[in-house]
């Protein structure tokens, strides 16, 4: 059993890097805050004697050797940055779940065969710089390295100037061929569970995901003069837009989600009609054919709405990720696990990206979901029991001791 | 007849002060570089010989004496103050068209019985501190001088602050008992004198405006596993209220008016259901009843759509004008004005608010409108030519000695 004391001092620790005052975390990537996470997790792994990689987009590999020195990795992660108004148990959950099992072998001298390794991965949230898992992406080679190095944040830094600049452009390489299998616990995020009453997700695969930039491009004009029928008015548009996505998001239920988080309106006069609208679109589904169907629909809705206004448009893929279904043996071991420990559990499915979707194309891998409360996360008030995140670290230790031999 | 390249000139000189990229003005109300216009106004004026007053919301009166000591003044006026990407005209047109007709007095040695006294007006855009036609609002009474003091703009900055950092809070006291009729030139803003090729719009009143600030709260929740019909998407909200706004201005043809120009969500980030939208609206019309109803329609609208949604809200009135009618002699002045000069001209209604509008209600007022391009106002790309600016000034000079007499 792992210590929950000492997991829990660890979340705890971690979440005063970017604390808010309503007890949240800002540690977005690659920003100095999240630098401060970096090294923090990087200080705690190296006494407990692991040696560190740092690869070309910053990911962190923390390994403890096993006995077999031909024997691939079993590797435990997720990540360190948060969305600007986070939680504290989003990513960090999962990277300290896995310092926390090593903590444990090491606490108790026990050797496994493979080698253990926990990963941090840049980037999961893609909020600064989208897209979303992009460690995890370049890693993989589902993302381009050079494509992801030139993304930009809002305020025209790119990736590359931001991992020189907390110096975590590493050179290590790392490559998905060493890994065995991958784990990795992370709090649901939705409310399933807890409506449920069951401890540990078990989970099957997560939704695809498309994203797009928009913009639309009328005539700013005066609110006054200008008659309803002469107008080419931006926000009209964006308005017909985000319910359009709405209503193509109800018509692929259950499986179907669409949201518009950002939208910026210019000049932002309150008596100027805005000329120009800046939003992003963010769709997922389970079903691949369904995710398609979904992203034409948005795209012919748009088109519509555009000429309909006399807008112009531009509508940027920002990212494109097919749905991800785990290799059923991982899957198998973490149920296995649960039940082992007699731990209420039930198959889920993903709402969120996770970087163990794209590890999951080049390698065996699963999920643990533990509950969040009122299933809110993206949001300060995100919050975990003590009980689940103990929960939820034991199968990861007896999943990985499983895959690893000891 | 005025001097037609001397106020051209005066024109291009203002529009230095705030000058942006695209050919337009950045001048907002209560800046530094406002200040530097209203210092400039006053340096001309002084150089005419005209004593010069400022009220305790800044506005700024510049007398030439008539010969009757006991004459009430006729004035002209308008603003110096911009939209963010506002144009050359919108405000500065009036303004420095009554600085002609004192020059043009002055270079003919012309005195008039009644005293002329041209005015610029604090805030009529209202962009930066709502509402708009702050300064002669107050001066008339419509606004109350302490409530419109404790204004805020979006960065906090009180009027009271802003008033004192450019030293524009004056002492004088200025009465609308001593107005004996104001005439307003401004740019038409809109498309109809330019479609009808008509050189002088004769304006017989203007929209009335109701301005609301709304907050819609939801909850912000992660856009993957959140299901959509466990949301409280805020930006589901906006974009009904956004579109029940223009539904119920299109209701209400021909003079409705309906306009979102602000909109901000948080957190802003693109895999987040926005908790929180704020927004602006905007609504016009001619008829008091008419307006009355918009309004209830909206907020009736509002409540439905929260309802509907599971969202709170807080819809803050932030202006309530009744339409104006001017008074008839000074429009049949303005038409015999334009006749005498042989100009082509028709009566029009403002779709803009202007302080005409509020003059009206204490003194006898008109306004001139001249065209602009393709009626965009409020946009950096608005622009009139010299000879419709010269025209407008000409109508001003004819209409303004025959108020004030010989
Ligand atoms: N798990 C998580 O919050 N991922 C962020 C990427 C996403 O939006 O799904
Ligand atoms: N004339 C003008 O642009 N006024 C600003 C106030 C309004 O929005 O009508």
């Amino acid at each position: 059993r792992t210590d929950s004391d000492r997991l829990w001092e660890a979340l705890m620790e971690m979440a005063k890097l970017g604390a808010t005052p309503k007890g949240g975390v800002n540690r977005q990537a690659l920003t100095d805050l999240e630098r401060q996470g970096r090294d923090l997790f990087i200080q705690w792994c190296r006494a407990e004697g692991c040696t560190i990689r740092i690869d070309n987009i910053g990911n962190i590999f923390a390994r403890r050797e096993g006995s077999d020195p031909n024997a691939k990795a079993v590797m435990a992660g997720s990540h360190l940055d948060s969305q600007p108004t986070g939680g504290k148990y989003d990513g960090c959950f999962g990277v300290l779940s896995g310092l926390e099992v090593i903590r444990t072998l090491n606490q108790h001298n026990i050797t496994t065969q493979s080698p253990i390794e926990v990963v941090a991965w840049t980037n999961e949230e893609g909020c600064r710089f989208p897209p979303c898992m992009m460690g995890s992406g370049v890693f993989t080679g589902e993302l381009e390295f050079d494509a992801m190095m030139a993304r930009t944040a809002a305020d025209g830094v790119t990736v590359s100037d931001a991992l020189d600049a907390i110096h975590y452009r590493g050179s290590d390489n790392v490559s998905p061929d060493e890994i065995k299998a991958y784990f990795e616990p992370h709090i649901e995020q939705g409310p399933i569970l807890e409506d449920t009453d069951t401890t540990i997700g078990v989970v099957i695969g997560g939704l695809g995901q498309k994203w797009f930039d928009l913009t639309l491009t009328g005539l700013e004009a005066h609110a006054g003069p200008t008659p309803m029928n002469l107008r080419r008015d931006a926000m009209m548009g964006a308005a017909e837009v985000t319910q359009a996505l709405n209503r193509i998001a109800f018509d692929h239920q259950p499986h179907g989600r669409g949201t518009v988080g950002c939208m910026t309106l210019h000049p932002g006069s309150r008596n100027v009609i805005p000329g120009q609208v800046k939003m992003t679109l963010d769709m997922r589904h389970w079903e691949p054919e369904a995710l398609e169907t979904m992203g034409q629909a948005v795209t012919a809705a748009v088109e519509e709405i555009c000429q309909r206004h006399g807008l112009e448009y531009h509508l940027e893929p920002t990212a494109n990720f097919a749905p991800e279904y785990f290799d059923k043996a991982c899957v198998d071991a973490v149920r296995q696990s649960a039940k082992q420990l007699e731990l209420s559990h039930m198959d889920i499915i993903s709402g969120a990206g996770h970087d163990a979707m794209f590890v999951g194309r080049v390698a065996p891998a699963a999920m643990i979901f533990i509950p969040c409360k009122d299933g809110i996360s993206h949001n300060e008030i995100e919050s975990a029991t003590p009980e689940h995140v103990h929960a939820g670290c034991n199968v990861l230790l007896h999943a990985m001791l499983n895959a690893a031999g000891v």
